[in-house]
């Protein structure tokens, strides 16, 4: 069997993005393009406003008119343009949004008016343009509005409604294959006998890559036996973009997903200096990525989010494909096990809860951070990274934090019911 | 027409809370729980690990044996239990995850072995339960696993597989109208006419109630005309939980908005000292909270995201109802205009760009700050909050700013293609 090199964790990283392309386009309706990354430049085909608008209730009026009272000729509220010109000696009624009648430069806000038998009087002079939205003031027809890699989110939708775009070109989303491994597991309606867990991978995967955009679809369950696993990946790389193993990665006899990505395709690497997930292994078929992940459960959760996620992210067009980091400080002393009694020599990724109080982001870890343990995982919002060549780590001590998704990071005061 | 007084934010924030209930439960099935809290208890109904399993490739041995050679007994791979029994000067051979075989206390990994003829020999002493997962390490039968209020991610579905929950106890996602007004709002197919603009609200009230984890129906649009309101706003309350409106909240003669909820149900305020979004109104039909969102793009925005997104995350059984705040440093003088010559009288939340370097955060605003912009939202991954009373901020100056959800903020190093 092939030895691979251990390679640093950074390293593993730019070989996954170097062997991941951006997907093809597609145009998608409005509603659905909600999340996804705007894959044309969007230019406003006219002026938004479309006309000059009045920003608040009063009158439309003449700037430079100098007449003391002036005949109220029309009313013009938010809607279709009524037909009336002001001239000298006349005013608008207008309200907040309502088309500026021809003739008028400035609207007087009502607040600063006096009204008797049909006519008005200004209460303060006003400016040419006062109260008035220019045509053109948020957009000017011809001008770039959203460029290629715009991630859709509620303004970018409102903005594209606003000009009229009913369908919009956007990034495809991948299609990942989901293949679990391993004679231990049992589905979940199937009874537990002695050695046999649940296999909770299936269901954490979809969901890792469903909340990384992915459209994931389940390539089956391979028991340890060569044939039936070559069949199911090749099945599955026949219909998605991404294939996901986990489990049969070690180095032990039955750790097949190695030798038959040899076979089937380019191994690009087969173990990572990192805990967990040092088997992790990625491959390509053809063009098609191909992540061997471990079958420990939290070992192939972080796995997924330090290698598959920014590889989803790259495919759908994003470019921020990395998490944000932060500086942290330990609430707690921490200590690493080495290889015997040698110092640590992989990075090791600690699942942490990480709070935000006065500036600072403070980090406490989830218990025992053992790779099978997947509750390491439930509640975290950070991955301290800690790196390798150091065995312990003190209390207080500052050290880089990945904030996961569901980071929106715990403050203080920003508990509410 | 009733006058209401101005509040502010944060008091606006509390009525809306406190008039907004978690709604009833719901059994789904595991993965439709992805993204729902939790509203169950889950107990550990076994042992997880369920048995006492390897954590490493090597040999079940008895501890205590001071047998110098161990006869190879067995082979227990991860998978079913094998039947065999460890008694001193025996052994089995054991692949990682494998259940440990009656009489074993200790695994004594691989590569401190040493084989020979059908037997193995230790080169160093393993104390016992040395690389041994005891039954129950992650989870005791009995034991809490996930508490009432818990937002499912992927690492608790993989724990609520793990222990074979197929179906889980969730909140039940609130159902929103949106329900647009005004005459000067044409749909996106139709022409544009001098005067009109098109319906954007619509599409961006529906992708930020979706993004809020809402389901969202279309509630029509209302011409300027009380009937046709009444008549939607009530279609609307009979099949949706929670209505939001926009436009028709000034205190235009056409602003029908706030009388038709005085005479449908209670008006619980009808003006915030905001800037954008000063006259959104929030009212309660029945137990039904309804939002009279402004028309203008940005205000109608920003008070989702201050006041609807946080009522709808409380409906869905969150206790994080808020975003994070930080503070900011400002990279640009900011002055804002007050009502004539006084102070700003409302808090002004302008849209921004938040970039972290070396532990501070910085913040741009997004350009023009008009509520009709909604350029200005476009990017924008935070809201600062500048308090009333002070009308300029300079270049350095500290202010706090709301982290929008896209807010994985900008860092220099974090970008990658």
């Amino acid at each position: 069997m092939t030895e691979y090199p251990m390679i640093p964790p950074e390293e593993a990283l730019c070989i996954v993005l170097e062997h991941t392309s951006v997907l093809g386009t597609e145009r998608v309706g409005l509603r659905e393009s909600l999340g996804r990354v705007l894959a044309e430049e969007v230019v406003a085909l006219e002026d938004m406003p479309p006309f000059p608008a009045s920003a608040k209730d009063g009158f439309a009026v003449i700037a430079a008119d100098r007449s003391v009272w002036r005949q109220i000729i029309g009313e013009q509220m938010a809607g279709p343009a009524i037909s009336v010109v002001v001239q000298p000696g006349t005013a608008v009624r207008i309200m907040t949004g309502a088309p500026l009648p021809p003739g008028a430069d400035a609207v007087a806000m009502v607040e600063h008016t006096e009204e008797a038998e049909g006519r008005v009087r200004l209460l303060r002079p006003v400016k040419p343009g006062q109260d008035v939205r220019p045509a053109g003031q948020d957009l000017a027809a011809g001008e770039r509005m959203l460029a290629v890699g715009t991630p859709l989110g509620p303004p970018e939708i409102g903005l594209l409604a606003t000009v009229g775009c009913t369908r919009v070109q956007v990034y495809r989303r991948p299609r990942v294959a989901v293949l679990t491994t391993g004679d231990e597991l049992v589905e979940l309606d199937q009874p537990l006998e002695p050695g046999l867990i649940r296999n909770s991978n299936r269901y954490a995967l979809w969901a890792a890559a469903s909340c990384a955009g992915a459209d994931v679809i389940w390539a089956g369950h391979a028991r340890d036996e060569e044939g039936e696993l070559r069949r199911l990946m090749i099945e599955a790389l026949e219909v998605a973009g991404v294939l996901l193993t986990s489990g049969g990665v070690s180095m032990g006899q039955r750790d097949l997903v190695k030798p038959l990505l040899e076979e089937l395709g380019i191994v690009h690497f087969g173990q990572v200096a990192q805990k967990p997930g040092k088997p992790l292994t990625f491959a390509t078929v053809g063009e098609k990525p191909v992540f061997g992940l471990p079958g420990f459960p939290v070992s192939s959760l972080v796995c997924f989010e330090l290698y598959v996620r920014p590889a989803l992210c790259k495919m759908q067009g994003h470019t921020r494909l990395q998490r944000p980091r932060v500086e942290v400080v330990l609430v707690h002393p921490i200590t690493l096990t080495g290889t015997g009694h040698h110092q640590p020599d992989r990075t090791e990724f600690q699942r942490a809860v990480v709070t935000e109080r006065e500036g600072v982001y403070w980090a406490e870890t989830t218990g025992l951070q053992v790779s099978g343990r997947l509750r390491s995982l439930v509640g975290a919002n950070g991955l301290l990274v800690l790196p390798a060549g150091r065995a312990h780590f003190d209390r207080g001590d500052v050290v880089t934090a990945i904030l996961l998704d569901r980071s929106e990071v715990e403050g203080g005061n920003e508990r509410m019911r």
